[in-house]
Order: structure tokens, then C-alpha cells, then sequence
């Protein structure tokens, strides 16, 4: 039975560029689950209704409603415990959590300021208006000076890498010698980066470039062949 | 059997204050493992000479030695799999290194900082010179400079502990229900600084604050009983 996930998408509906909703697609294919990622837009809260709460990653599964990617991924791990896991044991599940307040608190607040005028560009036209009213009011400034000076903010926001780095220097993935949801949830915010942005985040010297360049091709190239810039 | 560990030690030998030797003693201890703590100084390298280094924690487990906290780390983990495992798993063990390497490159920078004039005026007598010497060569500048201005610093220390914050809303131990290794990596940076500083690092009504008290009772206390200073 397919799985139905509210997916984020620009004004052109094969834009995906949620990093949440990165993480659950990633997810839903290293489970090997059917799913019809239906293209959503800000805007469409009514459609959400079901779950209480009006944002994406959404997903519908034999008739139940979820919200919220971490609630997402723990049902489907549990609810799937015969497919691949994405935890791959109550202690990773545990210990993601904190790859997940890192990604949540240092890389996406970091990433937001790079991308978020570039974001603002690519949403659906019925979005502009509520995305830059929401956005500015949260950062109480207007878009454009949000995201300017990004190329003086880049030595920074690599150096907030460092984590990861220091990881990869010894295995190939957060999840080891194969990618965990651990590695979907960091992967998410470059992916929305990469979708809506053609702003170069990452030397290609860089060892997280490389673990990018992995990702990229997991699943038959599932986030590579999405609509994107070159990264 | 007893393992030895070899375990940095100051002016007063039973002030034990490495980060990195405490991820050992909490993980001797929560697999069970009788352990003899031999205090050991800085400039003492000829005593560790059978790893070909010359830096604590070593352990030395039935003739055998061994370096290197993670290393060290897992070891026993898979010497003694019928131990309580301080991974979880394979996985949890993978993703237990962007738990270090977040320690190793933001937590420990952020902190060395506020307290290395301390560690100075805490280390053995013969140990003064090698320890100011090092430090001075690594930060370019006079101990006294380096910790200046901490209080200044403290605003920043404590915004980047978000991660840890963010996980603590929603579990007691990064390893979840329980602790495990993620924790004693983390752990060790403040019980270091506890060791050898009167500076306080954590607001009381910081959830950090009340994880770190749950550590330090773990073991029967074993990390609150250790010469330090008050919290």
C-alpha cells in the first residue's frame, strides 16, 4: 500500500525543497516503502487539517494522519520493523537526537541566512506574500538584508561543520559504513539548499562535499535527479 | 582482573581532571569493570611508553595496553559484550562520533578557554612548565591572555550547548532512558572543568544543569566525589 507525504514544493511542483521533508523521503526509501509524494505549497493548510497543525513533512498511511519528521520517522520505523532500519537500534535512535538539536539549532541557522531571499523566489506565487511576511517577521528584518553578506558568512558556517567532518575522517557515514536517518536529517538542510539555491556551500575539497556526493546518490540518485542547481 | 588506568592527576593526586580520561572511568564503571585509577602527571611520558605515545587515558587489561579514549572505548565494548553496553549497538556506536566530534571541535574549544589558567595553577609542580609551554605554543598567547575575558565569553559558551539543550527537552541522557557513551564524551568536558575550576559554566535552571547533576550521581556519585569544585 502506498504511502501518500505531503511534500513542500516551489512554484513549480517537481521543486521539493523542505529539509524535513527531505529527511522523511530519504527515510521512506531506505524502509523500501511505496510513497506518492505529493507536491504542497505553504498555503494549502486546510489540506493538513487531518493532523491538527498546517506544515509539512504530512504523511498518510492506511488512513492515518502524521505530522512532525521525528513522529514520522518513529512511526515508521515501529510500524516497519521488517524493513531496513533507519535507527538501526533504540540507542541510535536515542543518540540521532542529538545529531537532530545540532542540525535543528547550528546548521539550519546557519544555512537560513545563505538561502532564505532564494527560497522566497522559488515558492509558489500564492506563498510570496505569507513566507515573507512569516520569515521577516521571525528575523525582524526584511529578506534581502536577511541573506546579504552571505559570502562573508561562509567561512563560518563551514567551520560550523567541523562535527561532521571530524566524523567523516573515520567512517563513511554518520549511521557507519551505511546512512541512517542520522544522515538524513544533516543531509535534509543541504538538499533544500541545493533545490532552491545555486549558492556554493561546500569546496569540493571538502570531506563533507564528498559525503554529499554519497547521499546524493543513494536510491537510484533519488535526491540527485530532483530538481535542483549543480552543487 | 583489575584494569589499570592510567589517569591524569594534578598537584593533589587524587584531583583527576582530563576529559578524555573521565569518558573512561564512566565507561569502566558502567560496564562493572574493577578498575585501579593510578594517578598519573603530564611529563610522565616514559610510564606509557608501551603505547608508543605518551598521552592518558591508558589502560593496561591483562598485559595488554591500550591509548586513546575511543579506541580504549572500544575495546571494551567488544572485549566485554556481556558488560553493559556503553554503545547500544553498532549504530549507536556510529553516531556516538558526531557526539565526539561536536565535543572535540566546539564544546572543548569553547571551554579550554575559560579555564586553562586554572588547569595551570592545578597541575603538578613538575608539570607547570611542559603544561604552560604547549598551551602557550597552541593558542599563541600568555595563559593569563587566553582565559581573559571569560566572563564575556560565557553568553556564547552557553548558546552552544543548544544541541544538548534541544535533545534534553525530550530525554534524560543523549543514550535516552539510560546513559551511555554519547553522555560520558560530553560529560567529561564539564566534570573537567569542574575539577579544576571555580567558574560557573551552567546557569541552575539550564536543562544542562540538571543533566549534569544526573551524571554526577551516576556510579554511586563516583564523578561528584572526585576532588572538585562546587557546581
Amino acid at each position: 500500500m502506498t504511502i501518500t507525504l505531503y511534500d513542500l514544493a516551489g512554484a513549480e511542483a517537481d521543486r521539493r525543497f523542505s529539509p524535513f521533508c527531505w529527511r522523511i523521503r530519504m527515510a521512506l526509501a531506505h524502509k523500501g516503502l511505496p510513497t506518492e509524494a505529493v507536491p504542497w505549497c505553504f498555503t494549502e493548510k486546510e489540506t493538513l487539517a487531518p493532523t491538527g497543525q498546517g506544515r509539512a513533512p504530512v504523511i498518510v498511511d492506511k488512513g492515518k494522519w502524521l505530522s512532525e519528521s521525528w513522529v514520522i520517522a518513529n512511526y515508521l520505523e515501529d510500524a516497519y520493523p521488517e524493513q531496513p532500519a533507519v535507527f538501526g537500534s533504540s540507542s541510535g535512535r536515542s543518540v540521532t537526537r542529538f545529531v537532530q538539536g545540532w542540525t535543528d539549532t547550528v546548521l539550519h541557522v546557519g544555512l537560513i541566512r545563505c538561502v532564505v531571499l532564494d527560497v522566497w523566489q522559488h515558492v509558489h506565487e500564492k506563498d510570496k506574500a505569507y513566507f515573507r511576511k512569516t520569515r521577516e517577521e521571525r528575523f525582524g528584518a526584511p529578506l534581502e538584508a536577511v541573506q546579504s553578506g552571505r559570502e562573508e558568512r561562509l567561512p563560518a558556517l563551514r567551520e560550523s561543520l567541523l562535527p561532521l567532518r571530524n566524523l567523516l575522517g573515520a567512517q563513511s557515514f554518520i549511521g557507519g559504513l551505511q546512512p541512517l536517518y542520522a544522515d538524513y536529517i544533516v543531509f535534509g538542510a543541504f538538499q533544500w539548499a541545493r533545490c532552491i539555491s545555486p549558492f556554493k556551500l561546500l569546496a569540493p575539497d571538502d570531506p563533507v562535499f564528498a559525503w554529499r556526493e554519497r547521499m546524493l546518490d543513494l536510491f537510484g540518485g533519488l535526491a540527485r535527479e530532483s530538481k535542483g542547481y549543480p552543487v
